[in-house]
């Protein structure tokens, strides 16, 4: 019933795109210069790939703070890559699998992959799906060996392969010895400037005198000019505060308690 | 017969709000102004996830001291919003389960509540349900993974929901990494001052004589004025007192005593 | 089989007076005003919950010294209580049960409980319930688990439950987060006095003179008057003295020894 | 195949004599006073649960250093006893149990004991049994409270049970927990003078030249004229030594090694 | 099923070349006179084994940095050598294989190999084999001790086996006292000098003067002359380096972060 | 089907003498005096065993350093005893076993054993056997336990029994209060002196002046005079050097470097 427990996996096959394009529901704001260039390099790694005799197998790191909107930006390039073979690898979809159906999980998409001649895996939420957690520490030593041989793993001739991992947790994989297999990273910022934030305020549809006395508000609650949010916090504390009548004070008051969240 | 045993689990739905209900036995007594404050917040996230194009996924965690009213205010939110589906899931309901007979009743939970436009799940006593024990520090990290997972799960398109976990032990949540993963917190607090205790000693039908009786007993006892207990355990104090013919002491001794504990 | 396993489990229902009286086979020797007021205060509470619309669920924990007759006085008041259901639930009908097993079976005696009206269980020795050793520390997550929340679930609309608990180990179930379940506590002494060792010789068929020179040399060979010993120690400490030609000073040297490792 | 495991397990009915003779083989030399202390204090305790309303269950511990000989001293007390059922239980009849199956071993072996009048049960090398190693530490958690439980487990009306318990590691037990669940202990010492030592020679048939040189060789050797070693050890040091030409000096060398090791 | 999944593993014989000749795909560069005194070394083992009266089994530890081309030099030597079995153990090929699948399957090959006079068996990445992880440390004891006995098991009379093992953690197989199985070792070196550097830009490619400009602006970036890079990172750059422009200036970007991250 | 797992074990009888003499390959040089001490020694607790009357189970502990020759040497014992049962238990023949496995091998071959007068069991790499690993530390809890009863067992009357245990880890056992369950132990040394390491090579055929040039450089590269090698480690080191054109300068750098790794 193991095996009867994998078939009941939905397959994963062309169901794809919906999945990732499901993680790029708020879109891609462009409110910092960072954000093209994080495109930028990631379709150089895409060409690189891409180029039949060049190497087979490449993986790229896309670690930063929580909801700072890795896991869309990976969606993005996969989405736009034109590969054959994209796929999502989350543990969204492995509630409840036992380590060891992780594992077989992950070493299907990885030979599926290996079917087609341009693969890119995107493997959401690393430390997650290694089980990570900070007290004891604890976390599966299992999936986590699975990742360190799959990441170098050379696919069959003729075929190669983009991985991409998110990870809010850099400093735990390179711990556990799983960030040095990546060939490359790319980090992904939070939303930092007052600038940023009026930016994405604007895209909301805030007036510029409500983006004024937001931003006002909560400098003067935090004390700074310093944001330090990702910018998935912001959209849905955006869509709190326009429960409140006071629609830009109450915004003030949830950011000033995300940004207080994250100096402790 | 895992699966079997599974099957036994008695079927959730339909009896939740009879489940739920059981919870607000003793009413909810509106013994301090931070009780409607607390009720009025929690009715704003579930506003919130009503509007169709909001956040399709929102959790708020209620935290705070033993027998303080956690439960039954999640309750009363729950059942005064009219969604279509609530559920709550409690470790009550799981004993003798297995970490992954926990984890496949959680992800069924979730997975009923993505049929429906608008759920509400309520997951009661979060410490609890991922065994959490302090000698260890012992915890399950399947169920915990599960729920780090589930708080961020993107519903399918069109559906929303909202999640209330109830919990004493934040510190605890937040040392697993597992607060983080709630979008809100609502504190509730003990019955604190003596204004707030004799509200409810009159709610009991005290005598204004035997309130004062209880309370200046109670004083002299713990030579202070502060209460720092949770409403449950007040009622159940005041049924204890019920049976001495000694009312009024006997209750300010089953106080002290509570008191005295939470000081230790 | 490991249904079967349950099934051969001999039935509790009916035998549940036959188990309790077994435990009280040294009868209660009232050998100090504490015994009355122990057994009082459990009264009370068992009429607490024999008033209908009171508390639905109420635990108290008898924590004392080892052997100083916290299993027979909780079986006293079981017995004497008049409710329809009792049970007793011991490590010792459960030797060789996996911890499921154990979590089973509680879960079974709490959902026969809530079919009665009124019931009363007993759980005793919990540190060993919960297979608790110090070295480690090592401990039955699961049961403990179990434990605390069965001692809090509510039992269905007009069924009321009081539950005893018995421990030597006090602190220990403090830091393990249980005690703090119980609602209320009663201490059971050990035998501390001249005066109440007294009693109990008396009670056991010694001379006048046996007494004293049993006491006598106890008071020379410990340097002094403290006794310290559980009231179950002692009656066995009598029947070995039998034995001895020299019955009183046998008897002064059995015990002095079970005081110095006490002190030890 | 857990029960089939079981029933091959070879009855311990009947046999339970010639088991408890081979523990004898090297007879009860009186080399000390002490010998003769230790029988009594042992038929005082058979006497004991032999009354017929005196203590129904009674547990006493021969604790001792490495091959003192607590093995062949509780196998005397209990054939001498006369009782109805007499049982020895080892590690070395449950090579290659599971806890589970030792767990269960020991409930059919208590149980049996509880069908007749007058039991005694002797349970043999319990660190072992525990599967206690200094290392860590480690042991069976299960065995151990199992034992913990049986030790002070009622037998039915009627029936009377004395156990006798042999280990070397007292400290350890009393760590564990497990030895203030024993009602008496009786410390079996090695052979410590060289008086004792040149009774146990005499007794081996070395001639009194032979004696003098051994015991003389050895203080020399070891630059004094303490012993300490088990009677079990010089038993098998004077098997050696008798297959040298210089069996008083092979004596003393091999004598000098084992106390050396003693004392390091 | 276990027996199912064992067969399920693709069968090892005959595509053994092809596995190996996979490894070799970057070829092997003399970048430096090293690498043929290494592949002189090796050849002398592999010559020492087939001299039909000599040692019938010998190990050969490959150790280096990371990417350092051990994995290539293990297989070139064995496809040279002309023996009759030769075979590639390689965590990549024991994906979510548990503990004794892997150690099944290690016996299975050496079980292989004894069926031929002369035999090689490259057992690659063993930190991955044994699931080393720091953090703990975690690792397999069950493969670590098969490999431990594997390494020193003699073959039958008359076949003669030859193990290469290929490692990055030197000094963590030192600690888990594996390492000093081996009778021999090779220190696999990574691309250390400029000149070094130059001979493998020259070898993909680089102009006089892009390899000029190349590490001409690594130096500036990195402030040193020292590289410290393994080959196969270096290949990798290179590629990454060709999607850009700016070639040269790209890969000394590149490298320099590899650099960095070594000296961390 | 683990009793099948048991089944396909190839059964050791009658094979023994074969297995033995395979650890005989290199013969038994007598490098120095001691080797005839540790064989004269070994000979003595054979008479002993065989003496009817006497102990009826003993056991010798041979300890050495790494491929110091003590299998070879209780191999030669076992072999020269001309015992009924001879018998070999060694990991190498229980690669993949589970632990309950090997103590069901081991209780096998105790078995067998006790059904002929005269046997010998050599226990072969006792740490490797119980899974000894230095971090952790690690090992089998079970096959040590059952190790310590075996070792103590008392075979069934007239069966006499003689064990040797081989071991490079006297310390480890000794932790892990193994080594105390030994009746006698035999030290088995390196090749320590150039004396010795001359009679060796002029054994493997080295021509005087090779000897004196081996050694010489030896001498050279090590700073002085102190070997401290296992007998094996040299007879390998000169098959390797046989390979080399400058045989006695390759014996010396390969020696030198064994007898560094043993000071680090
Ligand atoms: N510039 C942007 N970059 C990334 N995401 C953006 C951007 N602008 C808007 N978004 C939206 O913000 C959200 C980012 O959420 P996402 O789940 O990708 O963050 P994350 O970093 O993966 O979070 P987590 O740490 O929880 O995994 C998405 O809904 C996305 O559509
Ligand atoms: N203002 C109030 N707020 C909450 N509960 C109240 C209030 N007034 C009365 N109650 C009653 O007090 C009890 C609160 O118990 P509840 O189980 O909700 O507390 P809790 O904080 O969840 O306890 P625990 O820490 O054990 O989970 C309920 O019976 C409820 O009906
Ligand atoms: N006043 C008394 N209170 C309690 N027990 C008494 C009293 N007088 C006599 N006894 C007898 O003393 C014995 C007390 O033993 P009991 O097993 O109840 O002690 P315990 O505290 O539960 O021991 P343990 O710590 O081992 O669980 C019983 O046999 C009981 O009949
Ligand atoms: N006075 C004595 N007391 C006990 N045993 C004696 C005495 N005289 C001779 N013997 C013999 O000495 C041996 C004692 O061995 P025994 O196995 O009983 O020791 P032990 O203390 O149980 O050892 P272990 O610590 O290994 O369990 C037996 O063979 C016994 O016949
Ligand atoms: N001189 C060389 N030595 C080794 N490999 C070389 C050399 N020149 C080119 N190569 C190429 O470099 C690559 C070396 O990669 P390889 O996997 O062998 O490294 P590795 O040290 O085993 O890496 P890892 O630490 O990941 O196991 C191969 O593709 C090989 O063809
Ligand atoms: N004097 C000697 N003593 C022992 N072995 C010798 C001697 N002379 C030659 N030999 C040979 O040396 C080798 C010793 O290897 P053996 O496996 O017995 O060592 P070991 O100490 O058991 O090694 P390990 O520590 O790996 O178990 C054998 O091949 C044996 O034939
Ligand atoms: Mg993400
Ligand atoms: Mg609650
Ligand atoms: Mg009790
Ligand atoms: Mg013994
Ligand atoms: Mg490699
Ligand atoms: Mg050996």
């Amino acid at each position: 019933d193991f095996m009867m427990a994998l078939e009941e996996v939905k397959p994963l096959f062309g169901v794809a795109e919906e999945e990732l394009e499901k993680r790029l529901r708020g879109g891609i704001i462009p409110f910092s210069g960072f954000i093209e260039d994080i495109l930028e390099e990631g379709r150089l790694f895409i060409n690189q790939v891409r180029k039949p005799d060049s190497t087979p197998v490449l993986s790229v790191a896309l670690h930063g703070p929580p909801e700072s909107g890795k896991t869309a930006l990976a969606a993005k390039l996969a989405l736009d890559s034109g590969f054959a073979y994209i796929k999502m690898v989350s543990p969204e979809d492995m509630v409840g699998f036992s380590e060891s159906q992780k594992v077989q999980q992950l070493d299907k998409v990885f030979t599926d992959a290996y079917k087609s001649d341009l693969s890119i895996i995107v493997i959401d939420n690393i430390e997650l799906l290694v089980d990570w957690v900070p007290i004891g520490p604890r976390f599966s030593n299992t999936v986590l060996v699975a990742l360190k041989v799959l990441l170098k793993k050379q696919p069959p001739k003729g075929r190669r392969l983009l991985i991409f991992g998110t990870t809010t947790e850099r400093t735990v994989l390179q711990q556990l010895d799983l960030f040095s297999k990546f060939d490359a990273e790319i980090a992904v910022p939070n939303v930092n400037s007052q600038a940023e934030l009026a930016h994405i305020l604007q895209h909301a549809g805030f007036s510029d005198r409500d983006q004024q006395r937001a931003i006002g508000e909560l400098q003067e609650i935090t004390g700074g000019a310093d944001i330090g949010v990702g910018i998935k916090k912001i959209l849905t504390g955006i869509e709190t505060a326009k429960q409140d009548q006071d629609m830009a004070g109450r915004f003030a008051r949830v950011m000033s308690r995300a940004i207080a969240a994250n100096r402790s």
